[in-house]
């Protein structure tokens, strides 16, 4: 976020000066190729046999820096906070950093965690232009899922069947020119099963069947950055009741998209979609939030797209925008979600890229 | 671990009685058709937009059972090392449990973290004839995928495709018999890319070639219960200094796999395969541990297999043996992976459970 490097494999610590340039400290066994050009890199034994306790090393390393640069202690803020950070990529796992890591480097510090972890809020909040580029390229990978998602939505095929199309397709968009990273996870929900989505999403091994709604929740991941998209289609001639609930999802959605613009607090955009549901007397099926920050993680940390939120939007803010309707008498849910970006005159939706976008 | 049941979608907390069945405290969003029959359940608000602070009503309901069930405060104890018990399912991304949460538990137990974090630590080494037959099932399911990584290594195929191919068959084992959950992270690399697995893996977008070798880490995650294998093929007909390199990494592993039995040390058994390779002159190419216990995560917690590791093998642990070679300047790297169970008598290798394993 800060450096323009997304930590590859292990535990990462990135260093500001107020008047001079960043330090990133890296495990020795992390890659090279995609730290960017012109970031002074030092790095720390993790993953050396012979090094018992890296981390220590590592803050050993950190005070050194903070010496040479002749930084006061009262003048070092942290944010212990990593995994609000990033991720690593490995097997959905976080890495095992050792619970005193947090009080070392604080004992270097003399600014409080609270004010710190303020600074870091406001950095997620708003995203650069080159932040938002990134957002955008991730979801353009995104909409290359969902075009799995829609020709693979046929009877027969198993909602895992369809999850695990999408998420090869976005692996596959690794390359040589660009992208280092595209993972996608992706969980289909049918029929019965779409009505549970506003409750939580998987696949299961259900075979899809004509008049099914089937819908998708898919993170992308993308050289570091998130998109976080909602799609929800019919296979063949759904029911009357289940093309209603799809009809007002994408109606309550459209609404809160249009609304988005500066100045309008999360509290008025959510009731922009919520007002379109409860006037067709269907308020007790969507019970959830209308949406969330996004890009640098799935669920990105600030406030919510929820009834009563007085916080408002502002240019460069990413958010998500994903009512639903879901009615298990009816066997039928359904949710449309986009990420939209606030502009200085109103919104961009960055997850719309192209006219045949699902 | 301890009541069969593995967090799909919340934070869970399981509250273990000395004479009395456990209570499971679980998110009202989670699903139920995998909790196993016959366990108590109790639900919190996570997931209800109309509740702030849903890990204070869960705080407050385990004292409440504390309470009921008339629990000294000096006879609790507590892990809050979360992320080290399970991980929930959702997109890479951490549940954000407050920071404060732990402290609120701990106000309820008496006995330290320390305590509590050992009699946890136990459990996690041993493991129960129904946990190594759960992880057996995650290793079937792994060689599913190890058979799409031998049948998609063919030139002209990215790591990535290769990759995405092993981790969509692995998705599609989700059925509705038994696998309610099947994930695995596959990273692929060939030629010279493999001889950089000794410090991290992923997939790039490199194309095969003849004459690669080529190496898949494989993480496999089925119904909550980990396999974690390494396998190393060649494409077409390698160079000779590639074949050896893969040779010797076989037969490192074959060593240390075949010296495992109960009352050998963790250091012994590193010894069998870092001597092996070594006598090639090769000893500066191995750079990592020889494995690590694995089951209930990719990675549990516990005694390595390393130089110098004296705590010694039991029956029902389950480790990793994956010795590798990587040497740059032929652009060459291999290792071999599998999960090998302690018996009473030596050992049962769960990974090789057909003779066409790869």
């Amino acid at each position: 976020m800060l450096s323009g490097y997304f930590p590859f494999w292990g535990a990462s610590l990135l260093l500001c000066f107020a008047e001079a340039e960043p330090i990133l400290f890296i495990p020795q066994i992390e890659p090279r190729d995609h730290i960017p050009t012109g970031l002074r890199v030092q790095e720390y034994p993790w993953g050396d046999l012979k090094c018992a306790d890296p981390y220590s090393v590592l803050v050993a390393a950190v005070g050194n820096e903070l010496l040479r640069a002749k930084a006061k202690n009262e003048q070092v803020g942290m944010n212990p906070s990593a995994s609000r950070i990033s991720l690593p990529i490995q097997a959905g796992e976080q890495i095992p950093i050792p619970e005193g890591f947090s009080g070392q480097l604080s004992a270097l510090a003399g600014r409080s965690d609270a004010q710190s972890q303020a600074a870091f809020a406001d950095l997620y909040l708003q995203k650069t232009p080159e932040e938002v580029d990134a957002i955008r390229c991730a979801n353009r990978v995104a909409n290359i899922g969902l075009q799995a998602f829609v020709d693979n939505s046929q009877p027969a095929a198993t909602e895992a069947d369809v999850a695990a199309a999408v998420e090869s397709v976005i692996y596959r968009q690794i390359s040589n020119d660009g992208i280092f990273h595209s993972r996608g996870w992706a969980m289909v929900q049918s029929g019965p099963n779409s009505a549970q989505a506003g409750r939580f999403n998987r696949s299961t091994g259900r075979r899809l069947e004509n008049g099914d709604l089937v819908l998708i929740e898919l993170a992308t991941c993308v050289n570091g950055y998130w998109s976080d998209l909602t799609r929800t289609i019919a296979v063949g001639s759904p029911k009357p009741e289940a093309e209603r609930i799809l009809a007002i999802a994408k109606d309550a959605q459209q609404a809160a998209v249009d609304g988005v613009r500066p100045g309008v607090s999360g509290g008025d955009i959510d009731a922009l979609a919520r007002n379109k549901i409860s006037a067709q007397g269907l308020a007790s099926f969507f019970t959830h939030h209308t949406g969330h920050h996004v890009g640098f993680r799935y669920h990105d940390p600030g406030f919510l797209i929820l009834p009563g939120e007085s916080a408002k939007l502002e240019p460069g803010m990413v958010i998500t925008i994903e009512p639903g309707v879901y009615v298990p008498e009816c066997g039928a849910g359904a949710r449309i979600e986009d990420n939209v970006l606030v502009t200085e005159s109103g919104h961009e939706t960055l997850s719309r890229v192209e006219r045949s976008t699902p």
